[in-house]
């Protein structure tokens, strides 16, 4: 019944936000002696919802928007070896291991031999390149695509690219705002997999005028049962 | 005779390299009070290329290099509102006009109707994105593919998802290292039509080992005489 089964990739697939607010918590104690920690939570997500239409998504863009949130908020006091912590923490953030969250590999083991697996994400380039490898996970996916955004009108690029019905279309992802509703948008079928850790921004979505028509699971590896359900062999 | 007619984007279908000149010019004068333009400039490239493993390409890169040129030259002593003009230049590279080339709209035209064409590009996916909107280029390509690098493996990989033979690809662009030797060195036919203004990095590239096997071209309006001679219909 799908032709595809496709997965978003940060916090679906691997961890991804906890590295973020780990590098924010430490923008929060360079700028301790200038602001509170709140303030610079709700500054420096302010300046990345800013910049969103000209830098999108990613490593990079969120490495400069702390940059600005610091000279920002330190009234242009902050130190120049403060600023190069920050770059240092960016340029951790882009070496450091994928772990896979749990379940991921032995429900992508059980999928693989009878579904088309692809990737869709956000973010740099080069980056989810090298999350894929570092991941382990390249040979399990037939597709990879990184996108700069995720709206309907990208869904419906991508399967005419491959030449593939909505109704025979399945998305799996923690962000209601990008994998989720943009998918049912266009007849698609989505499954949100929720995520402990979700970035505000994609967790800043208008619930109140969707009635569902997706598929909620608390756990990656519910999906099996859940295709067996849906769609039978 | 070609399947697919490739074409780089940036310092090949529009301007580029001189809105990057021109950052860079503005760092040299926020930097004189510590060190010398041709000291920056140096300094520049040598932080770029070391970032290039980690960041890739693009204007997000450029930006962080410049801000850590900054920092590093100034021994830390950069102020807070030198930071932020660093950063608001990059903003207004991504605001700015796109370009053409001269010839480019007219050849392009010409090509059109009778061939495919693509755009191969590096840089950041978002931002390329948004300057092939503002060329007014959108409907002429077929295709339009960011890639983080242009090794001969990244030509190979997307001829194969295109489902096609190398003799059968053109491929033009202005860097000898990324658009026309790894083409040459998987057997499809390469066109190098130079810049005055070429990145250093791009130009780094050792030519005693190669034999030549591709075309140069003073100015893209050659290129539709080039195709009837090599590729009649």
């Amino acid at each position: 019944m799908f032709d595809i089964i496709a997965f978003d990739a940060d916090d679906t697939l691997w961890h991804n936000e906890r590295d973020y607010r780990r590098a924010a918590a430490r923008l929060q104690t360079l700028l301790a002696p200038y602001q509170g920690a709140a303030v610079v939570a709700q500054t420096l997500l302010d300046t990345e919802t800013r910049n969103l239409e000209g830098y999108g998504y990613g490593l990079k863009a969120f490495a400069l928007s702390m940059i600005e949130t610091a000279v920002s908020l330190s009234n242009g006091q902050i130190s120049g070896s403060d600023i190069l912590q920050i770059i240092h923490a960016a340029k951790e953030m882009i070496a450091t291991d994928v772990e896979l969250l749990p379940g991921v590999a032995e429900t992508l083991a059980t999928l693989a031999p009878h579904h088309r697996l692809m990737i869709i994400t956000k973010g740099d380039l080069l980056d989810q390149e090298r999350k894929l490898t570092r991941s382990g996970l390249g040979d399990v996916f037939t597709h990879f695509e990184v996108v700069s955004h995720k709206t309907p009108q990208t869904y419906r690029d991508l399967l005419a690219r491959y030449d593939i019905a909505p109704q025979h279309f399945m998305m799996i992802g923690n962000s209601l705002r990008s994998d989720v509703l943009p998918v049912v948008e266009i007849g698609g079928t989505a499954v949100h997999i929720p995520h402990a850790l979700t970035w505000e921004y994609e967790a800043d979505v208008d619930h109140t005028h969707h009635h569902n028509g997706y598929y909620e699971l608390p756990h990656i590896n519910d999906l099996p049962t859940l295709l067996q359900q849906i769609a039978p062999h």
